[in-house]
Parts: C-alpha cells; structure tokens; sequence
C-alpha cells in the first residue's frame, strides 16, 4: 500500500466508508495501515466489497489485474476501479467478469516519504467508466470533498501531463532555484527556506488571482535587459538550464500578451530574444 | 507605489518603524497608502530619512535616480537603496554623496493586482551594500521577520533568475496545465481549481521534505512507457510545450537519480527517450 493506497484508505474510512479488504505484496504494509495489529482477518472480506480501489504504479498493473483475475474472490457486480492518471479503464479488462470498471485518479501530488495521510478535500479526480460507474465515482469522489471531471481515454495522456506540469515540475524548479542560489554564495538552509517562502507565495496568489493577473516578474515588465541578464548568467554558470528558462519564458511571454500586461510587440520582441539564445544557428 | 512599495511601506510602519516621506509618480498613489487623506504633508520630511527605499521597475530606476540627484533633499548620511534584484548598487553611484547605497531585495511574488499588503515574514532578502550597509540592511529584515543573504554584483543575475524559475514559472506551468485539462473537456472553473489544489499540495510537500523526497511522478518511478505518452500526446495537441516538457523532465530525471530513486541507467533511458523527442534530426 503506497502512500496514495494509506490515504484513499484513510479518507473513506473518515467519510463512513467500510474498508472489507486489504492487499498489497508486503503485509507489513497492511498492517501500518491498521495500525500494528497483527490481525489483518477484518480486512479480508472480497465478496462484501462494492468498489475495490488498485491504487498500485502504473507499471505494477497488469500484474495485480493477472493475479486477480485467478483469484476470483469478487462477488458479481463489484465495480472495480484504479488510480493511474495516464491509463484508461481498459487495463482492468481481464476482471470485467465481475462488474464495471473505471479509473478513479486523483489530481494529487502524495511523496512515499510524507508522513501524514493526505486530504482530498477539493482535490480534482480524473475519472473514467460507464455511465453507471461515473455516477458512482463522482459520489465517492464528493464523500471525501473531492470534485470529478470525465476524462476519457483519448485525453488521459494529456490530462496527466498537466498532473506533470502542476504537481512535479514545481518540485524541479524548486530545486534548481535553490541549486542557483547556493551557487551565487549563500548556505543551502537559507538558499531553500528563501525558495519555499517565495513559492507559497506564488500558489496564495493564484488562489486568489488568474493566471495572467498573479505572474510577475520580468516579462510582464517587457523588461528585455533582466531577460537578457538571465540568459548570459545562466549559459556562463549553468548551460544546461537554457532550454527550461527559453521554454517557460517563451509560454510566460504569451500569457502576458493575452493577459494585456505587455504588447504584441514586446511580446514578439521577448521571444526573438530567446529564438537568439536557443538556437545559435539562426 | 507599487505593491513591493506599499507592503515595505505597511509592513515596516506595523515593525515601528516611521515612514517620514514618501514619492510617486502618481500622488494618488500616496494617498492611497495614507488611506484616502488628502493630507501627504506628514510625508514629505526626507531630511529627516535614515534609509530611503526606491521601490520601482528596473527599467525606471535611472530615471528615478537622476531625479533625485537633483532634488538633493537627502540629509548626509542617509542609506539609499532599492529593490530591483537583478541590478546591482552601482546604479545609485550618483547619489553617494548623500551617503551609503545598497540593494534590499525580497525574493517574494506580489502582483500589482492584489488585494492585501504582502507580508515579509520569511522571505529571503538578497541585499548588497559595504559592510556597514548589510549590517543595517539585516536589521531592517530582521524587523519584519525575514532573513538576509548576501548577492554581491557579479551573482546578482543568477539569484534573480532563481527568483523567476520558483517565483514565475511555477505560475505559467498553473496556466499550461489547466490549458491541457480543458483541452480534454473540463470547464475551465473545475481545471483551475484542480491545478491549484494540486500545486498547494507540492508546496506544502516541499516545506516538510527536501526536494527529491518530495517528487513525485512518472520520472521517479522510472515510468518510460507513462513519459512517452506524455510526449506523443503533447506533440499531437500542443507541441509547442514539447521545449518545457523535456527540459524540465531532464532536470527531473537528475535529480531522481541524485536522491536515489531511480539508477544511472534508468536515468539514461529516460534522457535518451527525451534527445530522440526534441531533436528528430539525431
């Protein structure tokens, strides 16, 4: 049971939901979850289930659909549901034997190493299914907070890039953030502390601000000398971070333009600037 | 005043400290600030000024700085510093012969839009100045509860480039990935509340686990077949986040490798897959 499998589990027994069953390849896992009792036998009731939740990596699902499709423990109309963004429902194909299938994926960043259960209140689910299913999802979803959107399987790649772009690459630039500020002289507590205020900043603004009215910084400025500054300091003392700074200033510099903040003009002026510094062959 | 001038400006007078004059451009500005008096003559006292802040865009800090020249109200020994983190002090070599200069910048996003004063408690300021002046300057923090570091000249762009990378960026990666969620069929309402809940949960990660235990994802679990998706989907509906995708996905892979949780080789599957996406020619 990974850290998304402890909290769904968490959750829905804080909503008034049963949990009948628990798996995973390590008991020792289970019983963290059940807090230290060596006695999983409550927990192993499969024909009383009416949802079971496979909240395993995505590469790890074939595997547990194989082996469960031997099992056979389900009673008939159990639905049968798995939390991984990129995949659609067809995956689960193997145990539509034994009732409905869909994908129950929530939009939620949960690190193996976090110490507390996560909420989902006001976590979106990208969810897939029948129409049956969905209602049944959707409710699921609303007894723990959460809101749903239908996302069918031609779309689930694309969907799960946006989880990528808001739910890890924050994470990447927090770090190379803190990796440039170290390199500019100050102690890595500092250098971190600094990012992780400055970043909480950012996601309070955009709690309260769209998009194009909370950015700041340069290029809402059309301030072509900072850029420039940028882009000379980072190819002398960081090259390999070129390609990050010319791909989000690029997309920051439309938002801006579509935002009013800066004119088509500075707009085009910023990306010729960066159309310069990426590729030097032009 | 803009919204760094009028939160120095709030946040110092709530430490004790007393504004004894202030300037704009526009004077309706200042009287905002003064909360709709009409009456700025209790600020126009600069003689009385120990630290004068010049809270304005880059790109108007010549202009300001040959105003004041002069204007010459400044009495001997005033500190005279300002806010913009990509300059140096050197800017402000003209008004030396009122006193010391120095730079007293907050690595913090506060948007012209929004509605509260920002509070400083927390943020990182990269200062500069002699000796004398970063003693000064780490006081004036330390009263609004924020801590100091020291950017000298040569640095200075690549502590402020840091500030874009985890002060900007981070909004403009919240504004592609709600793009990509209503291009797969959500209202733009629903897709931006799931973004932003996402990201709270990365930054709330982040101030309880360092930076490679806190990312989650396709790249730390290896996941190629996931990533490739990802890539085949955004080259079919938005190639032009390709650039970003790869680059921070890069950046990714190293620092899952770094803090262990993928090999050297699973590494260099994942940047061999990324080199074939962004150069076909290879």
């Amino acid at each position: 049971m990974g850290k998304i499998g402890v909290s769904l589990g968490t959750s829905l027994t804080q909503a008034g939901h049963t949990i009948q069953a628990l798996h995973d390849i390590n008991p020792d896992r289970i019983q963290r979850f059940i807090r230290g009792s060596d006695d999983t036998s409550g927990f192993n009731d499969w024909g009383r289930c009416q949802i079971v939740i496979i909240a395993v990596p995505d590469a790890h699902l074939e595997a547990v659909v194989d082996e469960w499709e031997k099992r056979r423990q389900f009673s008939p109309g159990t639905l049968i549901c798995h939390t991984c963004g990129a995949r659609d429902g067809s995956v689960l194909a193997p145990l539509e034997t034994f009732g409905d299938t869909g994908v129950f994926h929530p939009l939620l960043s949960v690190p193996e190493g976090s110490i507390e259960s996560a909420s989902f209140q006001g976590v979106l689910f990208g969810i897939d299914g029948n129409p049956h299913v969905l209602e049944i999802l959707k409710d699921l979803a609303a007894s723990l907070g959460a809101t749903t959107a239908h996302i069918p399987s031609e779309f689930r790649g694309l969907y799960h890039a946006a989880g990528v772009l808001a739910g890890n690459f924050p994470t990447v630039l927090a770090s190379l953030a803190e990796h440039l500020i170290i390199r500019a002289g100050v102690s890595p507590e500092i250098a971190w502390s600094g990012v992780i205020r400055l970043m909480q900043s950012v996601t309070d603004n955009l709690s309260n601000l769209p998009p194009e009215d909370a950015l700041t910084g340069p290029v809402i400025r059309g301030d072509t000398g900072t850029i420039q500054r940028h882009l000379d300091d980072l190819n002398r003392w960081v090259p390999e971070m070129i390609e990050i700074y010319t791909g989000l200033t690029r997309a920051a510099a439309k938002m801006a333009c579509r935002g009013g903040s800066i004119t088509p003009a500075a707009e085009i002026e910023i990306q010729n600037l960066l159309t310069d510094e990426s590729d030097p062959r032009d």
